[in-house]
């Protein structure tokens, strides 16, 4: 196997514990000596051993003027764990491959650095493109302090959500409903709006055939209309926040705080504006955010322009109707040159469904 | 070379011509003797010869023990042009291969039972699937008499056509408004509502790289509120035949009557009803039909359920809006049972665009 074959072998551990990490980012480590893999580790939890000192443990004398491949810049400062350089260097590794450099502030180049001074020969980019992928929200989260957002939309072929009476159970197929619990697995929150809490009463729990975590289920609800006996804020699966505008009395907000999974969070404009939103999310760890509208949200992110990655289903139907619901509501834009420029990542079929990909054009 | 080759040698020369042999099919003929090919023949252009006959006249003396490939079942019928089967019946060929029987009932079996009663060993099937497609609106033409119907919409990827504002121009990148003009060529005819003719005034001729056929053109127009100085009315380029409804007085008619380009149909209804319309145009020879819009006559299609082909063009970017408009308008379904189900044939990129061709479920 070449360089790219053993990175790809810690990209994929990488991948396998995507969502596990936060708020750390997930990383494969891969130790090598003479064409044979020696070590193999990935980091878990946040809190806990790093992939490098995982592979490490595992390759135990081996390690010696071996080679580590590892997903992500080894770090150089005291976390809750001591620096991944020092473990690497005590070891005697002598060649470190990284597929992406840390854009973290407290590591940036400062881990390379630390290894080229003690004599190990440091490659970078093998793997790179793939890497930035799998960082892209890390990264985000690092330079932003907000979350990385990925909107959530399924249509029809022609972009209707629902039928003229509001029909929509269900547009897509089985494959595409299983893939929207991988992203909530994957996603530190997930976020709806009330109407859609009010009209579907929906969990928003993952439901994989193994299970998967739950995210954090956020409501944006702008006159606290959230049902008391909504099941996200009484079947005790996770945290439910509910952002509400300045309007909400107290007294209104005091029948939820009895409920200790339930947080409600009041801002200080009339309307609910994302971008605070975001903010306050940031400021509490939350680096992955799950849109699944409805279009009156979504509408709310692309006004907002915070959106970074946009999977959508279309089921190969068509629906027609002039009046049936879209997935973007809200005001919309005049003129073509202000819509969201986007780039096609990937389209796939799932089932009968169509799954694309797209990330915003600035931000790739 | 195997039989699967030869045949996609006949099959990719029968595709080549598409378009140009209207009302009859595209067809494809390679003769092969020991191992090389001594023929090959297409049919150009309905009453001149067919496939067979230019690939026997190539072939000369050599056809005789020769093994032909076919992509549709030679006729046995004196049309504009004597039965295939006799010339192939008298070349001495000994086997024939034929992608696809046609289901012309005036052939049907009749030229394969022609070549046996001759001794010829006839093999039907291969690349019998790409026949399939290929003749697809030949075979629904010749099953209903009227046109085969494929419908074209260009969206956002969240199924907008154009901005609250209604800006539309362009949505979709250059290379699939170039494919646009590949079906302009391939379509006996393009059909679109008043509406556009009065909002954007096109010419709705092909304009490819070498130039192209240009389709009959079809206005849908129930009060005759076409402008006389209408480009598609004067540029002399092709036909253009007006579908009225009942209420439009002869006067207005008469109007259009003066320019021999112009043809103006007023039906016995009070609105236009899609069904009249394809079989006046399937009486009048039309096999294929291109719709390309508004959102009111693609609804107008979609509810009368005489769509065979859908071709989307979606554009990497988000208008959003709730009242921006979308690909299918009119009164819409209630019910998701109601909506038309499709099955995707392919997907594809065309620049940053993305090209999805289905077919509903029925007609496969």
């Amino acid at each position: 196997m070449n360089d790219e074959g053993y990175m790809d072998v810690a990209l994929d551990l990488a991948k396998s514990v995507q969502g596990q990490t936060s708020p750390n980012p997930p990383v494969g480590a891969v130790i090598v000596k003479d064409g044979s893999i020696v070590g193999i580790g990935a980091h878990l939890q946040a809190g806990s051993a790093h992939a490098e000192v995982h592979a490490l443990e595992m390759a135990g004398d081996k390690a010696y003027n071996a080679s580590i491949y590892v997903t992500l810049e080894p770090c150089s400062h005291y976390g809750k764990t001591p620096p991944c350089a020092d473990a690497i260097i005590k070891s005697g590794i002598k060649r470190v491959i990284i597929a992406t450099v840390d854009r973290n502030p407290k590591v940036a180049g400062k881990g390379i650095e630390k290894l080229q001074k003690a004599n190990i020969t440091v490659d970078t980019g093998v793997g790179n493109e793939k890497a930035e992928e799998l960082y892209g929200p890390f990264f985000h989260y690092a330079a932003s302090q907000t979350p990385y957002v990925t909107l959530k939309s399924a249509t029809s072929l022609d972009g209707k959500t629902a039928t003229i009476t509001g029909e929509s159970k269900w547009i897509t197929g089985e494959k595409a409903r299983l893939d929207v619990h991988h992203y909530r697995h994957e996603n530190d929150a997930i976020l709806v709006g009330v109407n859609t809490v009010i009209a579907d009463d929906p969990k928003l729990t993952t439901r994989l055939p193994n299970g998967g975590r739950n995210p954090l289920r956020i409501i944006l609800d702008t006159h606290l209309r959230t049902p008391q006996e909504a099941k996200m804020v009484t079947d005790g699966e996770a945290e439910t926040w509910i952002f509400v505008a300045n309007g909400v009395s107290q007294d209104k907000i005091n029948f939820f705080t009895t409920n200790t999974d339930a947080r409600v969070i009041q801002l200080e404009t009339e309307t609910i504006e994302i971008d605070p939103v975001l903010r306050y999310l940031g400021r509490e760890g939350i680096m992955t955010l799950y849109v699944e509208g409805g279009s009156g949200v979504n509408g709310s992110f692309l006004n907002a322009k915070v959106v970074q990655q946009v999977i959508t289903y279309m089921a190969p139907k068509l629906i027609g109707g002039e009046d049936a619901p879209t997935s973007f509501a809200g005001s919309g834009i005049e003129s073509l040159k202000e819509a969201l420029q986007l780039s096609i990542k990937s389209v796939e079929m799932l089932g009968d469904d169509i799954k694309i990909i797209s990330v915003p054009k600035e931000v790739i």
